[in-house]
């Protein structure tokens, strides 16, 4: 439904900050929708770009703290993601699972890090727990509790060979959510635990806290790391200053949301979210080809027929 | 030359303890000749599965401490593995790189802990550091410095889907080793970091200290992570039971020394890291076969020359 709400509030002359679609299709209206009305705010709600553990680690490579950047790690590990009852969330075709509920944001996340993108992404998703005491007779889990995935970015120069990036999700830990960036380049590394940023130099013999945690006296969300809410704590703040900048409240500020993820970043991270579940089934690296002309209209169909056949 | 001494050694009746071999072909041949004096020790040096920690861990998996095994989670950061002039270590095909030194290693390790072995892999290698202050003008380094690798086991039941084991190894990162061995099942989890051992059930909110730091008053080996030291002391203590055993110390017993990997491990170990090498190259998940028969005498010659050729 993300998709259909926020077409037609766009079309009605809303600015819109909304959740990632379930469809690259989806994806792909929502940009041209975007295009269509760009006084309009039209933002993805993929927040951890707000967190400010992650706009001072972004900084800090731009400014070269870790040299030429080689590789990205990621693990944020945690309690199921499933609702309490039979929903979205235990069907993969819906939206469901780790990789596209966390995933996704981790995807953006490396993207706004490294300033590139993902060509190449090899991934292996599992549905370890199928059944629950919630779930269970007929009904089965099909999205993923665990996930690794490998994306190979595009280099910048002629002489890069391009960031390896490598990520495990896995939702089959119950307790607290771990939830650790660690970008490591020629130089040195920075590392994001929870809301914590440390950096090492190479020379240097221990770790540095570079941002301590702020103390966060918002709500506790059981089902999503604290970073995730944070940022959206954060995002919502940039929101509410960039309107306030104008009098009128009615048009908005655009320095404050430039780097906020557009709709092209989210088009780009479900090309990549749908591009790792393709190569789980396959076995086989996958290229991230972003869609670029209006998709045949009957290509939900034969989708659903294809995947029917599978 | 790892294979030829150990043919050697065994055919004047001594026993062998030895490192690994530099191809699979070499690996075949030790098995070969260890099954031809079977009353000579033959054993492997990989020693992790004598450090307490990893001895401790593998009988709580047993007594079904995190339940069914689902994932295993290993990462090995820390300094580079080259030699300070150029050497053996630069050169993949002489046996250098992560992968083979210390990536070997853990492959041993997570099939003693599983109890099974991998049937496919997947992997990706890189260099990063070509070039150094000692290594350089027409010299280049060949051995991966950064690897990772998936592995799907075997599953033991026919219920069962496998364990899918997840490593990464990241040799351009100054500073201290991290050692970290994390397995998480259906009903708990185990992670050892560095020697010490902890544990954290579904139902317990905080993790408990299984088995803590013993205390290390051998010599701290720069290249070499301490649980890998340590692991080697602890093989050689074993050893030495295993020879005062028997009053004239000319025999050994067979029992302290059971768990150690034997060559037939060593062979497997080897496959295991030539079909990721394999996988880094095709892009593709790889089988793992083992070796059952001698190969051809002009196997290495045509496998000299396809190397060439790629």
């Amino acid at each position: 439904m993300t998709r259909q709400i926020a077409v037609k509030a766009l079309g009605i002359g809303k600015n819109v900050v909304c959740e990632k679609a379930a469809t690259t299709v989806d994806s792909f209206k929502m940009v041209a929708a975007a295009r269509y009305y760009p006084q309009l705010l039209s933002i993805m709600g993929n927040s951890l770009r707000f967190l400010p553990t992650f706009v001072a680690m972004q900084k800090l490579l731009v400014e070269g703290y870790v040299g030429e950047v080689q590789v990205c790690d990621v693990r944020v590990y945690g309690p199921s993601l499933l609702d309490e009852s039979y929903g979205w969330t235990c069907e993969e075709l819906m939206g469901g699972g780790g990789l596209h509920t966390i995933g996704s944001t981790i995807i953006d996340l490396l993207s706004f890090l490294t300033g590139s993108r993902a060509h190449r992404v090899h991934g292996l998703l599992r549905t370890f727990v199928q059944q629950n005491l919630s779930i269970r007779g007929i009904r089965r889990v099909t999205s993923d509790d665990f996930c690794f995935f490998q994306m190979l970015m595009s280099g910048k120069g002629s002489s890069s060979t391009g960031v390896c990036c490598a990520v495990t999700l896995n939702f089959n830990m119950p307790g607290s959510f771990v939830h650790e960036v660690m970008v490591v380049g020629s130089t040195g590394r920075l590392v994001a635990r929870g809301t914590e940023l440390y950096g090492q130099r190479n020379g240097s013999k221990n770790e540095e806290l570079l941002l301590g945690d702020s103390g966060w006296s918002g709500p506790n969300v059981k089902a999503m790391p604290l970073p995730q809410i944070q940022g959206l704590s954060s995002m919502v703040k940039t929101l509410r200053q960039s309107f306030q900048a104008h009098e009128e409240r009615r048009s908005w500020s655009r320095e404050p949301m430039a780097m906020a993820p557009t709709f092209e970043d989210g088009l780009y991270v479900q090309t990549v979210v749908e591009a790792i579940k393709r190569s789980s089934t396959s076995g086989e690296w996958e290229c991230v080809e972003i869609m670029r002309e209006e998709p045949d209209p009957n290509h939900n169909l034969c989708e659903a027929l294809q995947r029917n056949k599978m």
